[in-house]
């Protein structure tokens, strides 16, 4: 997508090197990052440099073509494919890709793994962002029904944290459809969810739509509800950094609050996913996704620019009360109107979810 | 309650003119403002240096004694009036406490209206006090019938935004049960809501409960449905800016979100709130009661304190990017388990509420 005009993915080979958008400048600076090595690939995607469940699993997917140049033995890659699976708990995007690298290495020989990593890895960057613009397909078409219902108003979606192209390789899974419609003419406005604790909506999801000319307004994430009561909002859109095989979908702490409020106002609620964000192996979300818990000061801390242009961090909970970060939250099956995968739309049942994506029966959940 | 072991009101009358804590310097340091003119009282109401819809409430109350002494005329006496009124849209206790001072004043002869208006702002000030002490007795029953189901167990409450003793006189709505079951011995803990765009949870909320020793941990305002659907929450308890005659409740925004997760997770969802908060005048919440607007450099913009000490406000949404801000929501009767008002508890539903509350019978809703 563009950058002051220019249009840019968010993870690429140059030279030598993985290069990324350094995500935790933005929207302050934008500014570029060159990993050289699997710890620095770690690193960027602990500290969230990198962040969203496309982008992770790409990332770490280039990450093991800098494995393959490090690991004299398959033990050694297997080690730097676990440093890498371990940074973050929740996104299953991240084993997903890695285990993928794992397994095509294993095909081509060990002696191949370099050039099977780098192919691999460009592929799962391509098919990221292929998966994102089918998406936007697929969505742009609940838009578009939406806006020939109220043929000259603006069409308004909510969307919470940033499942933007700086969430992917490019598009986005939430705002594709979004992107599309704005492309087609339709009128769009988003409400923006400034997206607590992290603020990806405020920082994040309100730049890249300000870069690509699209209407949108912040809001604080308690104000959906109200929006929802005064039909303010036509249809929910978010992302998932990982869904179960029946439905239920972790996505960034909050979300479940929204669908709730999607669900009384009788609002559509989307959840919009690359079939790689598919836990195959799940079906109860709430028991059997991992939370990730976060540090304490991304909640009791809060940084931006002061009037001077300089960032700065700043404490906001009173000096000496504790706080708990818990990063994100399930939105069950029931109260998600469907899923907008790359094949398709469908609803939020095992039976529909399975058929529309082949490559579920190979794995069998651990419980039933 | 205590402020660094000494007691404190949130307003009194010191000599010639009204002393208040300004609310707005919280928690980075505790300041007394003195309010001379009614022109002071009505900046203090709309600056928010005092908020809350009981202290709101008093506080107009004690302005409405400058009022009587700056009036020479009836007529003048009621511009003052309407220029109190008109500071802040939703709370109801503003209108109330201003018009019965109004009907004293009238009642007494306007030549006794200096005498008249500072006894009635006193007996309003301590009949919040009064009431808020009486909601704590109340609600303990509610938190010791919850102690009582898991002996030995801590008690999780959960409060959005602050209806501790500083949005009243004293003692708090939601947090005069909390205080009372931690002075019964009762263990207790709060999850606060940070309560964005204003942060009066992580501020007020935070520094009141530390000040009073309570355990509570502040987090942000997506986090309680993730809570309450692992079982980390007993019971939610809210204030309330006004509450219609069927139970609507008017509260900080976010309240409704949080009212939606109690009821998913069958979590009891209670409102504490003296009777003068009730709008006898209105049935519908979502329709009846205004939501004020507030400006959008509340959500842009946020203020903390820097490691030097220094007291700052950042820009945190994206530069360029437009923000809203809805100062309130409405929670529909049937999410509300409960209301814990000064004559004990009731449920929401028009015939509990008008028979705990005979003064209802005089007002007759303009619409069904």
């Amino acid at each position: 997508m563009l950058v002051s005009g220019t249009p840019y993915r968010t993870v690429w080979l140059q030279e030598e090197s993985v290069r990324i958008i350094d995500q935790r400048r933005l929207p302050w600076s934008f500014d570029l990052l060159d990993l050289h090595t699997v710890a620095d690939v770690a690193v960027a995607i602990r500290d969230m440099a990198v962040r969203g469940a496309g982008l992770i699993g790409a990332t770490a997917a280039y990450g093991m073509w800098l494995a393959a140049r490090e690991a004299a033995t398959p033990d050694q890659l297997r080690s730097l494919a676990d440093s890498l699976i371990i940074t973050r708990p929740t996104a299953v995007n991240l084993s997903w890709a890695v285990n993928r690298q794992l397994t095509a290495i294993q095909a081509a020989g060990f002696e191949n793994r370099v050039a099977t990593a780098r192919l691999t890895a460009e592929t799962i960057a391509d098919e990221d962002a292929a998966a994102c613009a089918a998406i936007g397909g697929h969505g742009l078409e609940i838009i578009r029904a939406i806006a020939s219902r109220k043929p000259g108003q603006v069409v308004h979606v909510l969307t919470h944290c940033n499942a933007g192209w700086l969430a992917f390789v490019d598009h986005g899974s939430a705002t594709a459809p979004i992107y599309a419609a704005h492309a087609a003419g339709i009128p769009v406005h988003v409400w923006v969810d400034e997206t607590r604790p992290r603020n990806q909506g405020a920082r994040l999801t309100a730049w890249e739509l300000a870069q690509q000319g699209v209407p949108h307004t912040v809001i604080a994430d308690n104000t959906g509800g109200h929006l929802m009561q005064h039909g303010q909002v036509d249809l929910v859109i978010t992302g998932a950094d990982r869904v179960t095989r029946s439905g239920d979908v972790a996505n960034k702490i909050g979300t479940y609050l929204k669908a709730l409020a999607a669900q009384d106002n009788g609002v559509p609620f989307y959840v919009a996913l690359p079939s790689s964000t598919f836990d195959w192996t799940l079906r109860d979300g709430v028991q059997g996704i991992p939370i990730e818990q976060r540090g304490a000061e991304e909640v009791t801390h809060l940084e931006g620019i002061a009037e001077s242009g300089s960032v700065e961090t700043l404490r906001i909970v009173s000096p000496g009360s504790p706080a708990a970060n818990y990063a994100f939250d399930v939105t069950p099956a029931r109260l998600v109107t469907g899923l907008i995968t790359e094949r398709g739309l469908c609803p939020t049942t095992e039976t529909a979810i399975c058929a529309l994506h082949p490559q579920a029966s190979g794995s069998i959940p651990s419980l039933s």
